[in-house]
């Protein structure tokens, strides 16, 4: 087998011995994601860990592998070892080897971005092309967004700050607590574990949420502007 | 009466006998389900207890009529039996006539989909209609949607699952444990049993909900659009 | 003065009187409202009670003149009487002259309906037409969507039935207690009161919760269309 | 250096030296909010304070030079005094030098608004453009929006009161603190330091929120169909 039919197998995804290369892998990111979850189960017996420890061990030897035969067949080696799929199929595996202390093997969710090579098989181009031309027509407002929802959070923050510290100073210890609460109050979670007391403060969050309402609202009013429009003109082309 | 007759009936809901039969059955299911519901309520006294267990064999013995009629008018027997709403209908009165340990009935509340019948009764033909057609616009927007949120999910429940078992390990248990966090937290419900207290985890929710906010957006923009696209077309046809 | 002029006052807020008339009834709705909701501040001490009795008489006097006035310039005083407004404004007085056990004044709450009319001084009509085109537009489809988001509340709340109850007994007492947690689960509230502790509850409620997220989007997603064709459609006849 | 050039520096920020005077007053803002913010932290010790203190000294400083600079360059000195920003720029420097017992300097935050200056810099003229055009378009709606959103909150909650206090009368002691229920609940925050336990409570809750969800959903569409309307012009005017 030369290397040419093996680049056609490790590089090609639309070939069938390609595809089913990608499924193979894709199937063992799963497997070795989920047996990784499995494993931060506490009061697991020796038996199931043994399990993992084997699974654990079969991963890492297809993915290096795979990570070999990527270097063999790029026609740039240097380029693709410094690449963004290069450097996170090394730390998916590099962990395993070095052992260090600290468990670095969660690094390896970031293979979870070659799972998104998982559509093209599936054809589904134009959805994703839809959201690509969707993201780029609001990638501005998107970001205005942002900014202002950060100077939302920063403003109600010092506010809420002002108001109850004075009342909950273990609770609203610092601008940065009052910034979490901003940031749960805000995208609506409302956990709970920390929330206004005084009057003042129950005001002051009614009057920012009432505001907040309107800015949350955006990202959807954005979308689905963006995504008429290029509904529209995908018609208009037919 | 003959066969043709009662087929008329049972499974024609466009005529004046078969409307009132669907109606009939659609409100011996509401009976059914509202009395189920309070059955569940604890410390009944034996009348109310008693009525229930009169309502349930009425119940039970409407819908047996009503299987067996619609077997016996099926042109193709076996093809009913093993349909959707074959198995359904079955399975809302077995658990009456095994009377098995376990609670059954639940299994009746698949019954609700004959409800949605109700709705060509009244009518609202145009509405079901542009839910299809909108439904059918974005069906692979909304799959791509939920893959990404579901990735979005894991890898948030991965990285709380560092920053907090250390701190909480009695609440972030496990990586599935964290990922209920995400579930509560991406959906915006936040019950609070579950919540980040160390700096490292609320910083990483903060980055998180901020992708967070502009994800669960989606649905809506897409929803909108498809909606826009459909009142259009329909309003460039009329 | 004839009843021809007061008729002219009282009914026709086009004119400056009239204005200045509704301008007055409403600032005594909103006082009285104001002063009604202070007065359940506990611990008010006797002076500002009195206060509160006599905004409380002076209020009703007002409001009994101006509901004998209408009957008065009424053309049909019967068809006044039993009228929505006619009703709303006796409620409104009624209390006070009953001065039953029962605090009925809450029952004025129906007199904010009377505020209503302020948008038409202030010259809103087109935000007001807007939104009531919209409404009808797509009030078909709304419908659809309560009808279907109570199905999906109804089959939640039995299936967490199922899984809570034998962890929880006294939690998710009935369907009905897994009723309020499905309501605020779904609309994303999510107090904590009542959550989920089984595995397979939480499990549950992921799925359900997956679906949730594109029910709930539904109906910004109407809104947005309706308000787009609306807005189409006004500039294409300008 | 004559005055003109100053004023070409300090208020014109399209020539290469005011951009730099720009960028350097926004990073001073910036550095003079993260300290502050910093300084809020409880337990610093006293070295930490010190380059706090400084930090402060430095931050007043360069903005009283920029404010007195701003005076001696505006044509119409009065106007700049009292215009939004010249108030705003006094109020940043003030609480430094009076030095009064309660903490002014919060009143900095209003500072944030120059650094919105920055998009201009950045050239995001067209997504800002976009905004300002979209919320003209829906002022009105999301008016009569907010309005009947707080007919909705007191209704709600005086409903609650009503069906709450007798049984909670510690946590809905009064029609405002009910209000405080209604602001977390419709905003779907939901933090669980209030919430109903009565039957009564959580039906009437239940009816509220069903409408709620309608209610909550306006903004969102009206920012779509107005933005929408935007890309739609833009397109057909290019």
């Amino acid at each position: 087998m030369n290397i040419k039919k093996i680049k056609e197998i490790v590089e090609n995804n639309t070939s069938k011995a390609g595809r089913y290369f990608d499924l193979f892998i894709q199937s063992v990111i799963i497997f070795s994601l989920i047996s990784f979850s499995f494993e931060t189960l506490p009061e697991l017996n020796s038996s199931v860990l043994e399990f993992f420890r084997i699974a654990e061990i079969i991963s890492v030897f297809v993915f290096s592998i795979e990570y070999v035969l990527r270097i063999i067949v790029a026609d740039k080696k240097l380029k693709f070892i410094f690449s963004f799929y290069g450097i996170i199929d090394l730390f998916a595996i590099l962990p395993f080897y070095l052992s260090t202390g600290i468990d670095l093997r969660s690094l390896r969710i970031f293979r979870l971005f070659r799972l998104f090579r998982v559509f093209k098989v599936l054809r589904y181009n134009r959805a994703i092309r839809n959201f690509q031309l969707a993201f780029k027509e609001i990638k501005e407002e998107l970001i205005l967004f942002f900014i202002m929802t950060f100077f939302l959070l920063y403003i109600s923050a010092v506010g809420i700050y002002y108001f109850e510290n004075p009342a909950q100073p273990e609770v609203f210890k610092s601008v940065f607590h009052s910034l979490w609460w901003a940031v749960e109050t805000f995208t609506t979670v409302g956990y709970g574990d920390i929330c206004p007391v005084t009057v003042g403060g129950k005001v002051f969050s009614f009057f920012m949420l009432m505001l907040g309402l309107g800015i949350i609202a955006v990202p959807s009013g954005l979308i689905a502007s963006a995504l008429s429009k290029i509904f529209n003109k995908r018609e208009n082309q037919e």
